[in-house]
């Protein structure tokens, strides 16, 4: 899947995804108020109302981008109607040609990072039927557990043809409180980073291994150092836009080929239109032609990323 | 909520709780085999399973316990069924009068560890009504992002009076391979613990904080030392009996009080009836009482805990 992935990246150009991370403010009132009329004011009809959302935007975006990133927390806050609209946005990314990467963090260990690795990336397999509960191409996963908590989420991989992005440096304020700590000197992000090098040898794609790292924008001096202990691991990178981060600022994260980082971008492209400059620009209703606006001008903004 | 967890753990004598984390061999095969004819043989008919399996054992102990544990991967593994699975034993078991414990190890930043918090611990309000999605009275959270991640959850907690466990020390083998390393010669579990104890005293019950802590069971040295760093904060304690722990070496993770811990048993319990000595006292028929004999049972080793 890894393959698959930069292979997008090439093709669209665009080392972009989408984060499709919705909050309820962002959806355009009429969209809300059709999904309510449709299935109640209640936790159905809000998911009813994020699936249209996410549709429009998928469809105006598809051509553009590889991958789509849906953050499974603003989903599993509506229960299991959130989580449906969850699954199928998963799905419909994946009609449309999209990669698909599961912003799940999870991280826990044995049998049960299996049965999480399972249920995102694997199958189920009951009496002569095979199941596949939410089926993204990637998941995220937390480290802190260790190798116990990942092992299970690689084996899946590899069975699955799937990939992997382990959080190494995330891109909030406070990452640092445990992130950033010296262990003999060195920062325990790096000691991770160094894991995430070693399980990655042992699982490559083509040129780049399936099991990836996150490390956000926010921080590019560490993407620096980062950028050189897993020089074959793809770094998704989030804190882009919104959080802080600008294109300039992202060249450390790239490989000199030009690829190793995915920029990810939520707020940024999926609320464009209630922001400047897009909300002069755009109504409401066309709040997917925003979002589409939104990633022309984060490609264009991305190419400083690659000026010498 | 951390005061009626110590008030049912000192009215039934037993600082325990059984982890309800069913794997689909643990469930007696007439249970499937009538979820499979009721359902189909999908993840619907498993969800229906499991949900009945969890429920037996529920009947059966929660006259004995004051917790339960379940394990939301082994349900999410299922997909949105196995996630019904998980709610309607959350709410079961608050129906019989037991705490509920979510072991989500959650973990994330900003709006998106408060979606979280919503989802599991709190409400969302549409419109005139609010609704509560999962409805857990604690859940277990992952510091690997620091404050930013935390904070979330504890202000839903504030607002709700719910609890939270962090993950601090784990019971598996590999927990060392981040948590142990030295910063300063102090091992980053302690410096996690550390903030818990700060948080936590910005958060007290009565006797104890409603922000507690995860520590395995299989690293008694190190609880006696965790005890010490977070003496008002309730230590959730995994690992016993199947992975390792026993009564005896609980002693260190109690304060002088008796109480301050609550000690899971999964495994050892609702799969009692599959394992000796209960296998050949027990039909499948009768996994539950299996279950039941096996919670007095190691009521009766955790005593070992306080003998002086």
């Amino acid at each position: 899947m890894i393959n698959v992935l930069i292979d997008s990246i090439k093709k669209k150009d665009a080392p972009i995804v989408v984060g499709l991370d919705p909050m309820l403010d962002y959806i355009p009132g009429k969209i809300l108020e059709d999904a309510f009329a449709a299935c109640g004011r209640n936790l159905a009809g809000v998911s009813e109302a994020i699936w249209q959302y996410n549709k429009g935007i998928i469809d105006a975006v598809c051509d553009l981008v590889p991958a789509v990133k849906p953050q499974i927390a603003m989903y599993e806050q509506f229960g299991i109607e959130g989580l449906q609209a969850f699954r199928r946005t998963c799905s419909y990314a994946k009609s449309r040609g999209l990669v698909v990467i599961g912003d799940i963090k999870r991280g826990d260990i044995g049998s049960t990072s299996a049965a999480y690795a399972n249920g995102h990336l694997g199958k189920i397999v009951i009496g002569k039927h095979a199941f596949s509960p939410f089926d993204e191409d990637f998941v995220t996963v937390n480290p802190y557990l260790g190798s116990d908590g990942v092992k299970p989420f690689i084996n899946v991989c590899k069975e699955e043809k799937k990939g992997l992005f382990i959080l190494v440096k995330t891109s909030n304020p406070s990452s640092g409180e445990f992130q950033d700590r010296l262990v003999d000197g060195t920062p325990l992000y790096e000691i991770v980073a160094d894991k995430v090098a070693e399980w990655g040898l042992d699982h490559m794609g083509s040129d780049y291994s399936y099991i990836g790292a996150v490390v956000g924008a926010t921080y590019p001096e560490m993407g620096a150092a980062l950028r050189k202990i897993m020089p074959k691991n793809y770094i998704l990178v989030p804190g882009y836009g919104a959080q802080g981060g600008q294109g300039k600022d992202l060249a450390p994260f790239f490989n000199e080929d030009g690829l190793g980082a995915i920029v990810n971008s939520s707020r940024g492209i999926i609320c464009a239109w209630k922001k400047e400059p897009y909300a002069e620009r755009f109504s409401p209703e066309n709040y997917a032609d925003a979002s589409r606006q939104a990633v022309l001008d984060m490609k264009e903004d991305l190419k400083q990323a690659f000026v010498k």
